[in-house]
């Protein structure tokens, strides 16, 4: 973990800024996003791909808050967008067209139109209809479509979570590998379409780096395969995303490791490089922040019921995934709880059976690793309004997305029907 | 399943709307609810329970979404809320605060608060430190409110998955049986606290009622002990939901063991009764709409890209749980497929490995049973905005729940941070 929370005055700061005075201020539950934070991982990445013509296309499914597209875009990222509302944050945090890559699997006719329309760099395909598809709605438009095919290099990968895993045969993404060469080859002849990349994503949070090797000797063999049949187009590779990010002790990803075996392929290649990141760069900056409302004991159990449960941060009920759980008065005493949330029901937990430090009804704690797949994946379960979102940098603190209000939950809603027949 | 889906000119109508036509009206995916379905399970309900005095108070936890308030406040429903967000939700929807009552094991004093200054029926407490805490706001509000003490009984339960489980010994939910009586005694103690309930909740899905005789008995047992120690404001009983709700072919609830189980013990409580069904009214009266964007056929498997995903409905990827899925023209050929969501995670699935109808791509697909825990739980995953919602009655459609739109997605939101420095 290497969000930088320090200890001022017996209590926590994140990026220079108090979690309590924040808290206190801007009401919990909250997630915080050190600033400094996401800079850090992104030049960190940069200067590890310095060898080779490489882009950084921010995987925004992470996190796709417009404070947190906007810090990106000052970095000089570009987005990578899987659906047409991520496309239109993109716009809205100012990333022009030629910074936005736009894949996905299951991309509707209006996004595609949309991401046509839009112009973005390229459009990833990932099966012989969607290409098909793009070829039919961009020659309708008059536009020429600069696509990708992503191809699923059917590797085997050792990762956290089976639901993480995105390359391996039988997955929904990518081409299946057999099929790739001709339906890469199919944008010679269809019309509207240039190809212009080939790619592949194999997974997150990637704990062995072996299968990024396999996969890009089958990209190789791919795009030499691609030349030898008189495709002069291609501009990029794209390896999407992938490094390991600790949520705990671990050691953080080996870039060096990276370096060694992306650089001398994409050298190899005389392509650009373009990798899609996405909790890499902003998981380590967020934490998210709660108030423990009652300690209760029952059963033998001691739990901690806190005002964030699964409708803030789904990951530790939907993936069994860890968070760190700080208290936010740091202290030396422990004990073993179960950290749960208000929702009414029982898989509504942050942690469970964890030896923390020992504190009381009232007091602040701090998940960390919050900043990916945090927010994102919020809901409005039990009709909790949504928290809100601050960035912190060097001591001071900024609103990107207001906390939700009763209003705005059925803003969309009708309690009276309008009865109406189908002509 | 007891949804009235019937083929008319070889095409599913759901309460005598056609789908098909409503899909093309609408837009996918689309969450479609069956007025009169809701109305058959109240009054089949209503009827059971029909020797005892009762008030039947529907979990809008289920689907709290205006147009089923709406509806089920036409039938003389009361409502349980479970969040000030619910109580908002509740009011929006005309409940008077006497149809009211304010349950949930992890209420913030500013929700507490909000239950007090409406005035609700009761206010439920689910441990010691929750009454206190009601009892100082009613204080200081220079109000009396009414509360029911919810034990956890602590009787096994057999349920389909462990998330839904609620009474048994260390879960989070009602004060541990052995402190039952001193809690609830504890209220002729405290200043501005009416104790007028006590309550249980033992799950949902319940497949054997006789966890639900168990409890009832510890309840009896302990009201005796209670009216023994000299409270005589006792008024209600609740027994909180669970009634069965089956997803597949599986029999309905068996309303009369239900009846022969709990109309005996509240005739000898002496009280009235409050029953919590949330799921068992409103699950059977929805379906998902969704459309298959592609079929795809990758390592021997057959995918069916649907646009609707994790985030739509999230049950079958976070609870293992099943939905039926037909198309909206039923044909008799077979095929086993994946059917899987837009959604950038191997997670995003709706049915694995499904031996169902055999569609093709552009083909509607009705997801059934997913009135509850469908739209309540939806979020904007992938900046997916969520999907709109729609009643039928007997031909008759109505807009319920406008489709989210891309600008409604970060309306919170800013990109530009304003730096601020705390005081």
């Amino acid at each position: 973990m290497r969000t930088p929370l320090v200890a001022v005055d017996g209590t926590l700061h994140l990026d220079g800024v108090s979690l309590e005075a924040l808290a206190d201020r801007a009401g919990t539950p909250a997630f915080v996003y050190s600033a400094s934070t996401v800079e850090a991982r992104y030049h960190e990445l940069d200067r590890a791909l310095a060898a080779v013509p490489h882009r950084i296309h921010y995987a925004c499914k992470a996190n796709a808050s417009l404070g947190i597209l906007g810090t990106l875009r000052a970095l000089g990222a570009g987005v990578d967008v899987v659906s047409g509302g991520e496309l239109y944050r993109a716009a809205a945090a100012g990333f022009g067209p030629g910074d936005i890559i736009f894949g996905g699997v299951g991309k509707s006719n209006q996004e595609l139109q949309e991401g046509i329309d839009a112009g973005v760099r390229l459009i990833t395909v990932e099966s012989e209809a969607e290409l098909r598809q793009v070829s039919v709605l961009a020659s309708r438009s008059g536009r020429e479509v600069r696509v990708a095919v992503r191809v699923n290099p059917e590797v085997a990968v050792d990762s956290v979570h089976a639901y993480i895993k995105t390359g391996q045969k039988g997955d929904k993404f990518g081409i299946p590998w057999d099929e790739a060469e001709r339906v890469a080859r199919l944008t010679m002849t269809l019309p509207s379409v240039r190809l212009v990349a080939v790619g592949m994503h194999i997974g997150s949070q990637l704990t062995n780096l072996a299968p990024l090797a396999d996969g890009l000797r089958r990209l190789e063999d791919l795009v030499a395969r691609l030349r030898g049949a008189g495709i002069t187009t291609l501009e990029h590779v794209d390896i999407g995303g992938g490094l390991y990010v600790p949520y705990d002790d671990e050691p953080a990803a080996d870039l060096a490791q990276y370096t060694a075996i992306v650089v001398p392929a994409v050298q190899r290649l005389g392509l650009e490089l373009i990798v899609e990141p996405g909790r890499f760069l902003v998981a380590e900056s967020g934490v998210l922040l709660t108030r423990v409302l009652y300690r209760k004991r029952s059963g033998g159990r001691d739990l901690l019921i806190a005002d964030a449960g699964m409708s803030d941060l789904l990951r530790p009920s939907h993936y069994d995934a860890y968070h760190r759980i700080l208290a936010a008065r740091p202290r030396a005493a422990q004990a073993t709880v179960d950290v749960v949330g208000p929702i009414c029901e029982s898989g509504d937990f942050l942690a469970l059976d964890r030896t923390m430090e020992d504190v009381e009804s009232g007091e602040l704690l701090v998940i960390c690793t919050a900043g990916a797949y945090g927010s994102c994946m919020s809901s409005n379960y039990n009709s909790r309004p949504r928290a809100g979102e601050f960035l912190v940098r060097d001591g001071q603190w900024a609103v990107i997305t207001e906390r939700e209000r009763y209003a705005d939950l059925v803003r969309r809603e009708t309690v009276t029907p309008e009865w109406r027949t189908l002509a």
